[in-house]
Parts: structure tokens; C-alpha cells; sequence
């Protein structure tokens, strides 16, 4: 049977919502949230737009789909984001007790796995879902910003 | 000299956040971001009224604080807090480059400090400041749901 949404499909949607951070000059990184094959919320880095720290895509994305959805768990969601979580996205993933992450690049620098933080030990995580076109879109903004 | 704006000064200013959260049917927890001896942000466990996991008093408290102040670093602030900070908000205290952090009672289950997580190396942390009474409110929250 033919599958369209599979993890690919909703990856590109993350990786738009990376292309528009991109745009609006921030550090390129997207994510959805997907509850049954549906996108019930969006997020895009805006740490410069918003100048605030933590807003991360994926911490724009929890709050989202929790309003969207009218509840603070996620347990049924898939979050898919174009870079491995920060400790600070992780812990919202942990308490948000998310279904299934599914990333892109990883993050070696401040990726959770390699803090060795924790997600909830119900959450399964897949890594490097289209990591490819993630890196680049990360490897243009850094550097335009060296130019 | 006498120095009435200390850390137990601050401290009761968090705890009256945690008595609000009390108040309206919260984990009792409450924060606040002081800059020069001036408060610039509150913040109380709205984890229930926001239906959003993620909307606990320090992620709150630092929204507020950089909004307020037009900076997304928070290098000259002081983030009380009446209870030691779980990985999420230690990571966004990380984001943020917060100067220090007090706070009141240890978290023996979801502490960062006891998940081996990171905040800031340029962060200080002070921790067990009026822990007894933020110890007494938590565990009125609890005595009380078990009824």
C-alpha cells in the first residue's frame, strides 16, 4: 500500500518551516507536530524575531499543539524538527511525555543525546530523517553570517 | 550596611508567586527575575490554567524578563526560584546566559542537578534558600490531592 505521509513527507514540512526562519534571519530550524497523519501545529525558530531565548521551534511547536489540541499531553503526536533537541526541548518533549520524535541533523554541539539528557522513557526518537538537507540549510545561514 | 534587598528578600517574593499557584490549584511553584535590586519579571506554575506542560514559572519568568528588558540574554539577572529548576528550564536558563540562579528547595525526582544537567558555565548557583517554607507549600499541594 501506497504511503504518502510517511516520516519524509512530514520532515519536508519541518524543513519549510527551517527555510522561513532562514528568511527571516534566523538560525534555520523547523518543526511540526503530526496527530493521526494530521499537522495540528507549526514552528520555526524566532529567537531573534521574538528576542527571546527560548523560543525554539519545537518549544513555539509544543505550546501550539497543546492549544490546539486542549491538552498538555502529547502522547499520540509525532514531533518531527529539522535538528536533534536542545537539553531545554527535550525537557519540554519529557514533559509534554510526546509519542515519537523524529529528527533531522544531529547536533553535536548541543544536541540532548550528546548532553546525555533524557526525553520520557516512553518517547521513541528517530535521528536523521532527511538530515542531508537540514545541514545545508544550517551550513548556508552560518555562512552568510561569516560574509 | 544594611542590605534589605537579599536573597531571602527575593525569595519570599517567589514564594508569594508558589502561594498564588497554591490558590489556584498548582504545583506550587513561583519565580522572579531581579536586575540592579529591581524586580523585572514573575513568574508562577500555570501548567493546569495554560493546558500547556511547558508553562512552568521559570520558562514564564523568562519571557517576561526579556521582554521587559528588549534583551534575550539575561547576563546581569538573578532568576529566584522556589524550587531547583527541572532539565527544560535549566536548559533555558542555559539559552538565556542568566548571571545567577537561587533557588529555594532541591528536587530530589526532576532537579537538573540530580538529572546531571547543564545550566551556563558563567551561571552561579546558590541553592536551599528558605527551602522549608517552599518544602511546606509543595507539600500542602500534595496532602491535598491525596484527599
Amino acid at each position: 500500500m501506497i504511503q504518502p505521509f510517511d516520516d519524509k513527507y512530514f520532515m519536508r514540512k519541518a524543513l519549510q518551516e527551517a527555510e522561513i526562519a532562514l528568511f527571516e534571519g534566523e538560525v534555520p530550524v523547523g518543526a511540526v507536530i503530526v496527530c493521526q497523519n494530521q499537522i495540528v501545529a507549526k514552528g520555526r525558530n524566532q529567537v531573534e524575531t521574538l528576542n527571546d531565548a527560548t523560543a525554539h521551534a519545537e518549544m513555539l511547536a509544543f505550546t501550539a499543539a497543546t492549544n490546539y489540541l486542549g491538552s498538555k499531553y502529547l502522547k499520540d503526536c509525532t514531533l518531527y524538527v529539522t535538528l536533534e533537541p536542545c537539553q531545554m526541548c527535550a525537557g519540554a518533549a519529557f514533559w509534554s511525555q510526546i509519542g515519537r520524535i523524529v529528527y533531522g541533523a544531529e547536533d553535536k554541539q548541543r544536541g540532548y543525546q550528546h548532553w546525555q539528557c533524557k526525553v520520557h522513557p516512553k518517547t521513541k526518537v528517530t535521528g536523521g530523517v532527511l538530515a542531508d538537507e537540514s545541514t545545508k540549510l544550517l551550513q548556508s545561514f552560518f555562512k552568510k553570517m561569516r560574509q
